[in-house]
C-alpha cells in the first residue's frame, strides 16, 4: 500500500460520502423489520415467465450480437421503441434523440461529467433525489436549493435564485427537475408551473434537467405533459429508465436530447462504460415488442394504487395530529412532516428498535434542512405489512410528541 | 436549446475526442471488409446453450432478486468465486477485496475519478490500451509515456522519469501497466520485469494499476505472476474483467485491492451507477459454479491459439521484409512495426479499398509517435478468412513500401 492514500486521493474522492440512505438501509436488513425505506419496486410485479421466454429467443435468435459488445448509443430497436413510446406522450423525436444509459443514476453521472466544472452552481429542488445531489457533488458542483410548495419547485423563488446568480456572473449549468411524483415528496407539478419554469429558463438561458422515474406509474388525477415536450426547442434534457416501470435489476435507462447534446453523452459514455449490456437491451426490446410491457405496466400501476391506498387509509386512521403528509397521484413515495421541533433522525433510531424504517427527510436537502421530514415509500411492503408498519411508525412519533 | 452550447459544457468535455479506433470501426462496416480491428472475442466462443440453460434457473430460482437492485460492492456469490479464481493464482485475498464494475472500462472510469485532479500526472505505456488513455484524460490527467522494449514497459525508463517527476514534486498518481499479452503490443512482462517495476514503485511510493484482461487466455510459454500477487502489499489494484473469456455482453468486470482501496471504488460507483446488473452477474456466478467457465475457456484458447498460428503462418508468407510483428503468447493482439518512413494512416485508408481492416498505431501512443505502427487483432475473424486479409494486408503494405 502507498504510505498515505488520503494524500493521493482526488479533491472530488476526498469529498465523497456515502449515501446516508444506503447506511441506514444496513440497519434495516433485520427481516423482522417493516421497512418504507429504500426506493424499491415491487418483486411481486417481475415478469418472471416472460422474461423466460424471451431471453431464450434472444440467445438461440441473437446471441452472437446480444453477448457481444455494442454501441455507445445503445441497441438499435431498443432506442426506436422508447422513441416511439415517448412520441405517444407528445416528445417530437426520433432515434437520434435517444441514448441508452446504464440506468438513470449513470445519466446523472453523465450530466455532471459533461456540464459541470468544480464550483459550477446547479439549481435543485428542497427536498431533491439523493442520488442526483451526489453525483452532481462527486464533480465539485455546488448545490443552490430552490424551496418547494404544494406545486413542486417554486417559481418565484427560482426566478430569483437566478436574478442573485446572473448578477454575480455565476449562472448555474442547469435546473434539476423531478416534476411527476417528485422523489422524495411525492408532489406532481401542475402544468401552469411548468411553464413559468420554462419561461424562467428560457430568459436566464439555461437547461433543464427533467428526470422522470415514474411518469408512467399514475394512480389518479391527469397526465401532465413533459417538460420536455412542453418546452420543445431543446432546452431540457430528459432522463427515464426501466426501473420503476419493468425491473432495476436490467439497469437501463435513456436519455433524450438534441442530438447535439446526445452526442456529448456519447462522448463521455464512451469513456466510461463503452456501451450498456447489449443482452438485457434486447431483452427489453422484445419484452416491449411483444407488448408485454404494457400489460405488466397496467398491472403495477394497480397493485400500487392499491398499495397507496391502504396506506392513506392507515395514516388517516392512525396518525396523531399535527403530522401532516402528501398524497400522491402515483410514484413510489410520499413525504412526512412532523411538528417543526421534531427530528427524524432520533425517531429513525427508535423507529428501528420498533421494527419500521423508512428514509430521513434531510438526506434530501441540500441545505441541511427538512430535519422534521421523512420519507415513505409504499410500493415495497407486501400489503398485509403495511398497515401494521404504519401503526408502529405513528406509535414512535407519538411517543416523541410534546 | 441553450444559445450556445459550448459555453456551458464543462472542461472535461470540451476535451473529449470520439475513439479514433470507434470512428475507423465505423469504415469497417462493410461486410466484404475482413477487419483486425476492433478487439471482439469470437462470437463462435459464447456458450448459448448453458446461458439458456442458466438464465432459466436464475430467473425461476432467484428471479425477485436478480432483478431487483443489488449491492454496489456486486453480488456476494460472484464475488466469493472471483476471489477464488485468484487464490488460484497466487492472490492473497478474500471476498473483501474484490468489488464488481460494469465491466473494465467503469473500472478505469472510478479510478480515475477517485486519484486524479485536473493536471495529475499518469504514467502509461508506449504504446497502451487506448480506453484507458481516454478514461483518464475525461478527469484531466496529463499522460506520461515510458519506452518499451521487448519484455515490455522498461524500467531504466520508468525510473528516470518518476525521478524527473519527484524533483519536480509532481509524482503521478499511479503507473498503469497492461502486463500479459499488452494491449495493443501483444507483449507479456517476464518476471524479472515485474519485479523491477515493483522496487522502482515502492521507492516512488506510487500505486501499480495492473490491467489483466486476457491473462487467462494463453497458449503457450510460462505462466507469469500477477504484479499484484508478486508485490502482495496492496501497492498493486487489479483489473480483471469476463470480456475477453467469457462474453463481454455482459458488461461484467472486477476490481482487486485492499479494502480500504475498494471503499473508494464502492463510493464512487455508488453515485456512477449504484449497482451492476445483479441479473448478468447471478448468471455469471452459476456459470462458475457449475464449471462451465473452464471448460469454455479451455475452448476459447485452444480456438485463439489455431487463429494466431494461422494469423502468424499468413505473416511469414506474405509479408515483406522490413516489417516486424510481435509474436504473442496469449491474447488478441499482435503489433506491426513498418519501417519509420511508413506511415500507418495512409495505409489504412488504401487497406479499406482492398477490403481489409486494421487499428492505426499512433492511437495508443499518447505522445503521437508510432505513426509506422498498427494493431491486429486475430481472435474475431472466422479462421477461413484470416490468410486472405493478411494477403490483402501485405499488397497494401508493399505498394507503399519504397
Amino acid at each position: 500500500m502507498v504510505s498515505n492514500l488520503q494524500n493521493v486521493l482526488s479533491v472530488a474522492a476526498k469529498g465523497m460520502k456515502k449515501s446516508a440512505i444506503r447506511e441506514l438501509l444496513k440497519l434495516t436488513k433485520d427481516p423482522e423489520i417493516i421497512s418504507f425505506a429504500g426506493g424499491l419496486p415491487a418483486p411481486e410485479t417481475f415478469p418472471i415467465e416472460e422474461l423466460v421466454e424471451i431471453t431464450n429467443e434472444v440467445l438461440r435468435e441473437d446471441g452472437g450480437k446480444a453477448l457481444q459488445y455494442g454501441s455507445t448509443e445503445g441497441d438499435d430497436k431498443l432506442r426506436e421503441l422508447i422513441a416511439e413510446l415517448y412520441k405517444n406522450m407528445g416528445f417530437d423525436i426520433s432515434i437520434e434523440n435517444v441514448m441508452i444509459t446504464t440506468a438513470s443514476q449513470q445519466g446523472l453521472d453523465l450530466l455532471a461529467k459533461i456540464f459541470i466544472n468544480r464550483g459550477d452552481k446547479v439549481l435543485v429542488g428542497l427536498p431533491s433525489y439523493l442520488g442526483g445531489l451526489q453525483a452532481f457533488k462527486a464533480y465539485g458542483a455546488e448545490l443552490v436549493g430552490i424551496e418547494f410548495d404544494e406545486s413542486g419547485m417554486r417559481s418565484d423563488d427560482l426566478e430569483a435564485k437566478l436574478a442573485e446568480l446572473k448578477i454575480a456572473d455565476d449562472l448555474p449549468k442547469f435546473i434539476y427537475i423531478i416534476p411527476d411524483f417528485q422523489n422524495p415528496a411525492g408532489i406532481t407539478m401542475p402544468e401552469k408551473r411548468r411553464k413559468e419554469i420554462i419561461e424562467i429558463a428560457r430568459k436566464y438561458d439555461v437547461l433543464i434537467i427533467e428526470d422522470s422515474p415514474y411518469k408512467e406509474i399514475r394512480f389518479e388525477g391527469e397526465h401532465q405533459e413533459s417538460l420536455y415536450a412542453l418546452e420543445g426547442k431543446g432546452q431540457v434534457i430528459n432522463f427515464g429508465t426501466f426501473s420503476k416501470i419493468f425491473v432495476p435489476g436490467f439497469r437501463i435507462g435513456w436519455i433524450i436530447a438534441y442530438p447535439e447534446i446526445i452526442d456529448k453523452f456519447v462522448k463521455a459514455k464512451q469513456a466510461t462504460d463503452l456501451c450498456t449490456s447489449p443482452f438485457v437491451q434486447k431483452i427489453a426490446a422484445k419484452y416491449m415488442e411483444k407488448g408485454y410491457f404494457e400489460t405488466n405496466l397496467k398491472k403495477t400501476i394497480q397493485l400500487y394504487k392499491e398499495k397507496k391506498d391502504i396506506m392513506m387509509r392507515a395514516f388517516a386512521k392512525y396518525m396523531p395530529e399535527g403530522v401532516t403528509w402528501t398524497k400522491p397521484e402515483g410514484g413510489l413515495f410520499l413525504f412526512i412532516t412532523l411538528p417543526d421541533y421534531m427530528d427524524s433522525e432520533i425517531l429513525f433510531q427508535k423507529a428501528i428498535k420498533k421494527k419500521v424504517a423508512f428514509v430521513v427527510g434531510h438526506a434530501f436537502y441540500c441545505n441541511g434542512k427538512g430535519r422534521n421530514t421523512m420519507r415513505i415509500n409504499f410500493s415495497y411492503v407486501p400489503k398485509d405489512l403495511s398497515e401494521i408498519g404504519v401503526k408502529r411508525l405513528a406509535e414512535v412519533i407519538k411517543s416523541e410528541m410534546r
